[in-house]
């Protein structure tokens, strides 16, 4: 079996059909039909094995987390996925393993209403690099670097629980469906592209969190020139991450877990009533955790309102020497 | 050193300015200006140490080839490159090696006219995934499945020469200007983009010489649906290649080494004087080496007019058990 046949076979599958696409798998390069009046929106993210998941992790949720975190990406932009590519390095051709990792990239592509037009597989050490391609109507990204001093901050979901799975993930086949659940929340994270193309034209800054809500919310802060204060009280915890490691190390992990991807975003606070309700028809729970504030860095705020310096950095890929 | 701070020391010199970049490295996604009037073109291709170059490869040349690549699968559609991202999985955030690695990147996608916008970094095996993106005119794209029965087959500059630079790896530093064009034809091979525009309009069938001159061909016999034979005296090979290996040798990597991102196309013999105006305006030695036919694969010619299959496979990432 070589190269092209393995292509053939397995990502055809996720070739979905769409009028925009020219020419898809299989020539150079892909020949794509970007519509008028839109910026053309580019992410790409690289999942190594051992490092941005388990080694035993299942094929078909290798597949669809590597296309669910470029997704996020554009969730976090406001953005509509239309193409991904793939460059898939791996070490045999092994078809059944293949054919799962496939399903899993098509079941994730598929659902956003992606095509795969192209891609590269080669043979080497584990590693999956998605490259997600879409549209964006011009000026209406959700950018990082727009956030203003008195914003409050807000995040989707329940932040913590993808660490949790994975703290847990030795434990996965146990007859647990809160610990069923946490896994599920690191193995195939739901991009929340709804909420993100409606928050385009009412939040003023958006990111998704991949490294870590502090570390993420500092990403805005410091792209926007502003500082962070972090209502500690006010982190959503889950009661399945509460039930699976207890409230102490729920909130730790709600605020320097990654892997979540959730939105946090800002808004003026004047507009928190038409955020709340942009987000109740999207069917996603939003909460506000925060606001910014002129300075730098973020500082997490406790109930007695004293202030203190948050313990973790968050996911950083290349830590300092003994990080 | 966290990976934010690599990708903004490093990467950020490589991110020339282009009119149509709205926001490039440093948010979830990059924001691009397509303008009207085109197809998206899109092409990704991953490098990874010890299978696409040696373990001691220079770093700057890892850089320059990672681009140049791409760069070559656009010159294979007619294309103009606009934009790049870059996935970058390494081992270790070394100072000295990501400033050669991003120099050698910026070489060649700024020799290009290229900015790059954006990308990921991870730490494990060393892998590089350069994502390219740019634009043709609607329509004029150079294919691999347009080419006829009785169509003339060319190629570009001299093939073979990467293959025995890789050959000739060890003995690199020898001073030898011959050996040392051999080697830089591998390390630093030239994307024929003034060409390949240049052919819009004028070929059938495209395609740039990565797996090798024969696989190669074949592929756009498979994909346009006839057979294609190729003249073994009429393959050109470079008096360095043929003093570093010999006549025979040199010949065989002519037809089956692989890396030397020539370009293979093909166009019918009455536009044959039209093509050959066109790649002396180039500046681009342009070869006519065989001509497709009814039927299906690459058959070898040899002087005495016999026909024969061609002994090897070219550069299959996947080989089958045994390959």
């Amino acid at each position: 079996m070589d190269e092209f046949s393995l292509i053939d076979e397995f990502f055809r599958a996720a070739a979905l059909a769409r009028d925009d696409v020219a020419l898809g798998i299989g020539d150079d390069a892909a020949l794509l039909r970007v519509p008028p009046g839109v910026e053309l929106v580019a992410a790409l993210d690289t999942l190594v094995a051992g490092r941005h998941f388990p080694l035993d992790f299942p094929p078909a949720d290798i597949g669809y987390r590597a296309a669910a975190v470029n997704l996020s990406d554009f969730a976090a932009m406001g953005a509509e996925p239309r193409w991904a590519l793939l460059g898939l390095t791996l070490p045999d051709a092994e078809r059944d393993w293949l054919a799962a990792f496939a399903a899993g990239l098509a079941d994730a592509l598929n659902a956003a209403g992606v095509a795969l037009v192209g891609g590269d597989t080669t043979r080497g050490p584990l590693t999956v690099s998605v490259q997600l391609l879409g549209t964006v109507a011009s000026g209406t990204a959700l950018r990082r670097d727009r956030a203003q001093p008195g914003d409050a901050v807000f995040v989707s979901g329940t932040p913590g629980d993808a660490a949790g799975g994975l703290a847990c993930w030795a434990r996965r086949d146990e007859d647990d469906p809160g610990l069923r659940h946490l896994v599920t929340r690191f193995s195939r994270p739901t991009p929340r592209l709804a909420l993100g193309r409606a928050l385009a034209g009412l939040a003023t800054s958006c990111i998704d969190v991949s490294d870590g809500l502090v570390a993420d919310l500092g990403h805005i802060a410091a792209a926007s020139g502003c500082g962070a204060l972090l209502d500690w009280q006010a982190l959503p915890v889950s009661p399945e991450l509460v039930a699976a490691l207890g409230e102490a190390r729920a909130r730790e992990l709600a605020a320097a877990g990654g892997d979540d991807y959730e939105l946090c975003f800002t808004c003026p606070p004047a507009r928190a009533g038409a955020m709340a309700a942009v987000a109740a028809a999207c069917a996603v729970p939003v909460t506000r955790i925060g606001t910014l504030r002129a300075g730098q860095g973020v500082l997490i705020r406790e109930a007695d309102g004293s202030e203190r310096a948050p313990a973790a950095r968050g996911y950083l890929h290349f830590r300092s020497a003994g990080g």
